[in-house]
């Protein structure tokens, strides 16, 4: 599948090449942003990722470093060559989003929301826009519609996991939308492992799955030290077990003849 | 996954080879059944599968062959070297059945009809069992735990799909539960691209990554003419299909070193 | 809604009445059944439940009392002026249950078993046939036109849950499916809060809910000591919980203009 | 069950009372607006429902009123003394809103919107907060929560309808839910029988499940001529089905004593 290619920072998504965007859920220190960037780059990543806002249920938890995690996670990307990606969770937040990301990330959770569509469409900037937990793709593609007919068609759609009775994995992965929304709206399609498994043990050969079933690249969690991560530390990789996984990676990747059965889709 | 290697009519599933089992949703005739079995042994599929007994909502649509039905597959089976797999849908059949099959299969609206997990038991026979459409994974492991605990450990999992929220697809294929129920039960788990998509684009591209993510084989209908096929036509192969979709699966299987990245599963 | 009134030995459900079906998930001894049976007569259940085959996943739990179940369930019903309600779970059973039930019970995990469905349509029998935990409306009137077409329309249906991702009760309550089912087929639809909800204390105010959007009756499991009941203990209601409920039915019920809202359904 | 009584304009929410809130998904007109407030007055509801701010994936279909429609909603509620209501869908436009309205709405899709749930929460006014479509009871419940941190006890939960396999309705009213979320929230909990089914005829029969069950209200779209509605047609009552449906409430509330056989749940 001939996808679009999207251009970010340097970095180019879709298009025909497997890009790994990689990064912990938070920003926690730079120390942990630094340590994640110089070593997710050296193992092939090519994006970093990295949340600065993270509200929760309790006013007492961790909320994320604000503007100072954005700060931390523009610099750690410039260290080590790699574009960064965050989420922005509200219309009011886009401008300063914008102003440190080079991809601004749509969470699962708001991919209905249209005044916040309406205004990353607005920003310019290329968009990653996760799909729904409990969205069909119709309405997936529909949201990526609204977002194209606002005036930005540099979108980067990431099946995720949806919601189904299963609770053995944290979302069931529907794999095959990958091909299925790569055909209906021509742009390219990652997976995320972590959120769609929950469980570090299953991302490595559901990555390779997701290389061989033909997606544009992956997003996925990674720590330095997941046992003591202030968030989805159970679903973060550490640096050894990434590496291991661009490794596996590596033998469904090579002659970029990536997944030709894929082809007749449509 | 070093799963149980399952001995059937000459062919092992499980233990480490990738098995790929192929034929018709329903033996129809004489030439329909010869025709397939030689197109799919030609192309590398090792079991043939095909329906005797297809009981409907109504009856007056095609309710399969019946006996005539297993005697061609059977007869179809010899004439190309394949074993051969058909469903066993009551307790009272089992015998007939097992007269003709080298493999029983257990449909996924019989997945926890334990009259009939006993009497396949009880029949010696290998038994190949699909998951419920709407079981869990830990729903699964327990039937099949029902069927060791009744004397047969020769079981061969199958994820098919589940049903979900979405209608693009026929079911929603929760390919992670491959690798899960490997390490839950050390059983060979395979997987049935037509059902989980009911779509025959989507077949080749889900076949792949099902050998990226460790599947012990696949089971795939394929048809001589799909577009007069009495049932299934819409998800099965024609022998074209089926052979473009072994060749892409050549290489994620060469050198046998099949989904490294999946070892730490557990 | 007027449903068709389904006859059964000396009682009558659908056609306008309401009717409670009462009784143990499963018979466990003859004291526990002939209590039951006098406790819910007296309180105005006008039909007796009771489980005599209860197969599980592991042989060496409780699987029922067999034929002997069968025979003091009789015996209970015959002494209360009861008929009796029972599943059969194979086609080989349904000769030895006819002899002693008044009603055939398809259970919700064989909605799709069309061998038994054929078996039990032939037997006269007027059937209670739950709907499948995963089963759409429509695929649950096919199911029942099945049965019609293999000659018996003699059919209640029931409303006992479905599968969700919601895990705070049991299931989930489609309640909105028993005005469509009684529109789609005619048929009577009465509803099972115990399955429904798996929770004792979600049980009553689910049975009028039901009785308020004009279901023709329930079914309901009650145990002279749910805390030792060998099955379903959590969802079974005590003798005076179930004195409880009757009367708290009773002010939607009285002059049996129940539920005139639900007239324009269709 | 004894829920928090929620006063807002004059009217009180919760603590015993049965309350009806209707009116039009979107407020075309001044006309529409005044005759609907008109006759959903007259026929005992006691508070106006009506959105203003409408996004929708395509940006050529009708995007509601904006202010005009805030301003046009106040004007009947006062010219029939409803106090009114209407979804606020960002954070930016909370002030706005909460200068018109009596009552912030958090619609489906924003249950998990952190941003606008704290800036409502702020505002100080009374919230009408609906489930998300795929959120379990216990999201919901901590998504209350999360308001009543923020320093707004003040809330009215909304039953509305869940995504599950079933497509022969909108969505699948969990109707049980209600009792669960009154015991875990002692927060009023009312039911939206419109957005549960999508179809206009289960609407009545739904309305009364909920006051059998112990529901604290509805919320429900009427509109002068559903035919011609610019939102939500098939799902709005006419006056005279507005009518017939308060008509059919009635014996289920007479007496205050509504829903006893829930005093036990919790």
């Amino acid at each position: 599948m001939n996808t679009r290619a999207i251009r970010a920072g340097g970095c180019v998504v879709g298009g025909g090449d497997f890009v790994v965007i990689a990064g912990p859920c938070a920003v926690e220190s730079e120390t942990q942003i630094m340590r994640t960037a110089e070593a997710v780059a050296l193992r092939g990543a090519r994006i970093l990722r990295g949340g600065a806002f993270k509200p929760r249920t309790s006013p007492y938890s961790f909320q994320g470093l604000g503007e100072e995690g954005l700060r931390l996670l523009r610099k750690a990307g410039r260290a080590f060559g790699l574009p960064v990606v965050t989420e922005v969770m509200s219309d009011t937040l886009v401008d300063i989003v914008a102003e440190y990301a080079d991809i601004l990330q749509i969470g699962s959770r708001s991919m209905e929301n249209y005044v916040l569509l309406d205004a990353v469409a607005r920003s310019g900037k290329p968009i990653l826009m996760k799909r729904g937990m409990t969205s069909t793709v119709e309405e997936y593609a529909a949201a990526a519609q609204f977002v194209m007919e606002h005036g930005n068609r540099n979108i980067i759609l990431c099946e995720r996991g949806i919601r189904t009775f299963g609770t053995a994995t944290r979302n069931t992965c529907d794999i095959v939308a990958v091909p299925l929304l790569q055909a209906m709206t021509g742009l390219p399609v990652i997976l995320d492992p972590s959120h769609a498994t929950g469980r570090r043990d299953l991302i490595p050969p559901l990555a390779c799955a997701a290389a061989a079933i033909g997606a544009d690249g992956l997003i996925v969690e990674v720590h330095p030290d997941p046992e003591r991560a202030l968030s989805d530390g159970e679903q973060s990789l550490t640096f050894d077990q990434f590496e291991n996984m661009m490794a596996g990676l590596e033998r469904y990747l090579q002659g970029q003849s990536r997944a030709p059965a894929c082809a007749a889709v449509g």
